[in-house]
């Protein structure tokens, strides 16, 4: 059977790792309350928004979870890990969910305890959430901020995440062939994208059956577009707005990925549309090049710098030092963008299991962007390109 | 012409008056991280990322802006109300953003000043971004959270809010019909979504024009779905998880909005498939008869608390006290929950130009939820129902 979950092998597994790293800091226990670290450790996923939520990681016994009402019938249907389950109607509520948090914590025995925490106010706090943060309402706990417990674990990726972005990897390339096969002048970029999102989504949950289940909320499972980098608004990497129509002489940036398990892939392509021009040409090559250098350099015991200036030299050494708008890559997983960096700043070095985009990109206002995007694993000796979308100039001019 | 944006003349009364505000307090500028408080006083808006960014808004003259430089072309492009834009090229970068906003914030003088900031971190801080937090490197300045001052004036929806609001629920109610009319027994409730945000997109844009751009990223312009909330797993109000059949006999509780100038608005809808049974039907009438009673409650100067209490009292007095899940509603403009709180720990008294949800829900495991979701506009004498999608049993039973 095709996997798009993460075993409860694996769950416990990383549970057992928190566990260690707790006992390192003299933790007793660990408090998450970002939806990803709370899915990452029980595969409960939910849509953040104003109303408290916590997952405690005790040192022994099933984890435990304080949040809203209205998820805790939903979280025992996700997961099995989670065991005391302790709820509030709603926020604001008549008595604030995090005084609630801090009696239930203090009724678990936390009262005077050395807990992490990976945010001190105890909640996401967005959408105009309020609320006194919770380590001012217990003050006989020390708070040690510990949000790099879930991170470091994250950044490097087991074999059975690295399976689930390989499976995303599939789907994005169907979404995105599909995209370009419906792509032509006259039409307007958002009208392909939906195309191409709904027909790749409709025919991977075919795929993949009925166990399928979506994880991240709002998005459509396989999906594939533009972002708005359509002609001269290409030029700007994370442009939104749409109303584009697609005319002969556009450069195009796209993007395509897809839901499985959580994990998410990215592919983005450079696509030109009639005869590539002469100056078209010259950025897409030096793009292409620039990719080049930064896969080769790909590989485990290498910092993220020297991927970052690997690809930067290529580009400076073409004469396009002006036309570099960011880095070379980032960390991609539960997040679409996490670390590691692959950027001039950041001195860690590459280590097998790391999942990073490659995507160095060279943008003139007023004219375009060049950008491929791909997904790239580090492997025990080099690295494995998960994406296998065409790269080339030919394969991606739209006639 | 129909209006799809804020105009810049309310712009720079938004503008005005955080100056008012930021006067009182004696803040000689205020610091804004979150994506929206930017594009709410700037038009400016952007993918919240790992790379910190920061709207300042001075005592006098132009705004500046701190970010990441893949957003320079893009800034300047969406909005003229921004003058200084100082950028980095990327994060972490050699020199952390954080670093560069003291010097940059230092320079522009000040470097002893009070300031007002709506998060002490100088960045959203998402992604596994990491980094001091702005406060601890100006160590001369006084910081002190404002965040407030846009929030409370989010809070009040100005006649230009409302209209985009009320377009938004125009587009919303095409994409509901579209995905009631599609909805059958025998298909997956993604295909469904999809093919109506599909098509109800692609017509909203056609309709309003070239001048339309989406403001939120990643969501097709009008959307319609079900969440999961299909047969069963509609007992789950934030079911996320997708994949469901449509059966005979099946409660569905839908979704549907659009996305006009960055405004949205909210339409639920309960339907049913195939004949009521006469427990969905009672189910059903409590439900509607507490909508009913929480709309009629909707009026300036009542408490937000008095709507839930309203509402809840319906559903205690039907028998279900056990089967509420949420508070009856939530305000909805830029972000699709925002203050003020129809909650029974909300006290604030409803005021004219407030737009809220109405949706409070009846909720059985393993049976069905029941809810409807109407976007409400306080008015100066009572209330304004947007939303007008059908509501009664009849006309939500998919035969």
């Amino acid at each position: 059977m095709v996997k798009i979950t993460i075993s409860m092998d694996e769950y416990r597994d990383r549970i057992r790792r928190v566990r260690e790293e707790m006992a390192r800091r003299g933790l007793e226990a660990l408090l998450l309350t970002s939806d990803k670290g709370i899915f990452y450790l029980s595969g409960f996923t939910h849509m953040t928004t104003e109303r408290p939520a916590i997952l405690v990681v005790p040192q022994d016994g099933d984890l435990i979870f304080l949040g809203p009402l209205l998820e805790a019938d939903h979280l025992k249907h996700q997961t099995k890990i989670v065991g005391d389950v302790r709820t509030y109607i709603d926020y604001p509520g008549e008595r604030h969910p995090i005084e609630l948090f801090a009696a239930w914590l203090t009724e678990l025995g936390y009262g005077k305890a050395k807990i992490g925490i990976d945010n001190p106010a105890g909640a996401a706090g967005v959408s105009g959430y309020t609320g006194p943060p919770l380590n001012e309402k217990m003050p006989n706990v020390t708070f040690v901020r510990a949000g790099d417990i879930v991170w470091d674990m994250r950044l490097v990726k087991s074999s059975e995440e690295i399976a689930l972005i390989e499976e995303s990897a599939k789907w994005g390339n169907l979404a995105h062939t599909l995209l370009q096969e419906y792509t032509a002048p006259g039409l307007w970029d958002v009208d392909i994208s939906l195309a191409a999102s709904m027909e790749s989504s409709s025919i991977m949950k075919k795929a993949l059956g009925a166990d399928y289940e979506q994880i991240r909320s709002g998005r459509s499972p396989a999906s594939a577009g533009f972002r708005g980098q359509v002609g001269w608004k290409s030029a700007m990497p994370h442009s939104i707005g749409i109303g584009e129509v697609i005319r002969d002489g556009d450069v195009l940036v796209t993007g395509a990925g897809a839901d499985v398990g959580g994990y998410n892939s990215e592919l983005e392509r450079t696509m030109i549309v009639g005869e590539p021009t002469p100056k078209q040409k010259r950025y897409f090559e030096a793009m292409m090049k620039a990719q080049d250098a930064a896969i080769a350099a790909l590989r485990p015991g290498v910092k993220c710098s020297e991927v970052d200036r690997a690809a930067n030299k290529v580009i400076v050494d073409a004469g396009y030092r002006d036309l570099i708008r960011h880095h070379t890559g980032h960390g991609i997983g539960l997040d679409g963008h996490e670390p590691p960096w692959l950027d001039v700043g950041n001195d860690i070095e590459l280590r097998p299991g790391m999942v990073v985009s490659c995507e160095p990109g060279i943008y003139e206002l007023g004219f375009g962007g060049f950008r491929h995007s791909d997904t790239v694993v580090i492997t025990e000796d080099g690295a494995d390109v998960v994406t296998y979308y065409t790269r080339d100039l030919e394969s991606l001019t739209i006639r």
